[in-house]
């Protein structure tokens, strides 16, 4: 597979990084993961605007315009003869003389395989942990929390980890959350999260059937729901059925979980359509 | 400059990660440094006692004991026939095929320049931050607070940043901190801190001619101190004389802060003169 780095196409095995990049040094860089569906990358305008976003908050300059990186992955899925993948945009605090100031960014843009399913799963079981990400409203690179929790969650036989602090749930490491209380409202947290494109699209598609809501989401909701459920880029939405030793509803994938999911479907098959 | 990397002594500048390491994807590692004296790494069984601490808790291997680290770093040194400089050691999550799940460690060894001054400077001013380091008893990669910080310190012309949490303070993203209390006594905060190798002599040191303690430390405490300063292995003691807009005792480096800082100097020759 071809890798964009250094403004070339070059092999992903060729990507290497100085020790002296910010990202080794200090875990100081971004990202962005999308998925490409028939050629066609998925809401890209969305994922471009949180990377630019990401990208200011952090002081980080990105090397190239919107238009130029749309330019950039086109070319790149052209080389590497892809129509269904995912597509990561790494970008770096750059090579530091002294380890600690920024400097100009690496980027690199890199395909990986994506395999999507096409249906619903039936329910996971996870685990939570006392944790808010820094800068959360920023896609960083730091996952230390959310690999240092992999252990537990392999212990109790976890599919994931949702973090909450002071009583409020916010997020997965990789993944936001959403609970469907007694009276059918569709709630989701509303700070401490990274905004993400799946949980914008869902929260849009809800809102047309549903009562919706962004606001705090206390753990007691959460253990009181009739439905909760994730979402993310790659698993567009995974109903939750044990949250640590309680079941949730009734231990089944919900009526509302399955209803949104199928509407995901549609909305990015919609977007593939007219893109 | 030569640095040890895949079991070879190389040229620092030939020393690159490949785009797959945890480090980048998800800065995932760990690292330690410690400073050269006359040739000789002071307080090594020290700093490699804390390096093993931070890999074990993180599900990092070291790929070398601590007897083949001390041969070396003292090779490392012959090559490159340095006496006076910083040695860092980088031990990352590895190559990582799924961009998330821990593989086998890249380790680096790497010598820096190192300025030490002779003299305990005059007082620095510095600004507090609401935040907890991740997993604060390891000497992790993950410093974006502490450079995302760097805005607002440059800003307010602050030397460096306090972290502080639920009105009890903690730690500097790369020092210790210590108080001076009314009555005499040395604190440094017990909890969420990194166990610096300064730290810890500077308790032992000081225990011999004040009352000290090691436990939670308020703002109001620091605002109302003495004395305040920090500790850190290339720092050794800084006074810190004005913490935001209050100047802390009377805006002079003071006794005990000079007092303790030559007693660090004499200890450090005091180990030369041993090793």
């Amino acid at each position: 597979m071809f890798s964009f780095f250094k403004n070339q196409f070059v092999p992903s095995e060729q990507v290497f990084l100085h020790v002296s990049d910010l990202a080794i040094q200090r875990g100081y860089g971004i990202f962005e993961f999308f998925k490409v569906r028939k050629g066609k990358p998925l809401f890209i305008d969305d994922y471009l605007d949180r990377f630019y976003g990401s990208a200011e908050i952090m002081r980080l300059q990105v090397p190239h315009k919107p238009d130029a990186l749309k330019e950039i992955v086109k070319e790149l899925l052209q080389r590497n003869n892809a129509t269904e993948c995912g597509i990561k945009f790494i970008l770096t605090g750059g090579y530091s003389s002294d380890a600690y100031t920024i400097s100009n960014s690496n980027f690199i843009v890199s395909p990986y395989p994506l395999q999507l399913s096409d249906s619903i799963s039936s329910g996971i079981k996870i685990i939570t942990h006392e944790h808010v990400r820094e800068l959360p409203q920023v896609k960083s690179i730091n996952y230390i929390t959310g690999i240092y929790t992999l252990k537990r969650m392999e212990e109790q036989a976890a599919a994931d980890v949702l973090y909450h602090q002071n009583g409020m749930v916010s997020e997965f490491p990789r993944c936001n959350f959403f609970i469907v209380m007694k009276d059918g409202t569709v709630k989701t947290p509303g700070k401490n999260v990274l905004r993400g494109i799946t949980r914008k699209n869902i929260l849009k598609i809800a809102s047309q059937q549903f009562k919706v809501e962004e606001g705090d989401v206390t753990l007691e909701e959460v253990y009181g729901a009739k439905e909760a459920f994730l979402t993310s880029t790659t698993k567009r939405i995974i109903p939750i059925t044990q949250v640590e030793d309680t079941v949730i509803g009734d231990g089944q994938a919900g009526f509302v979980s399955k209803n949104l999911y199928n509407e995901l479907v549609k909305l990015e098959d919609k977007y593939l359509s007219e893109a």
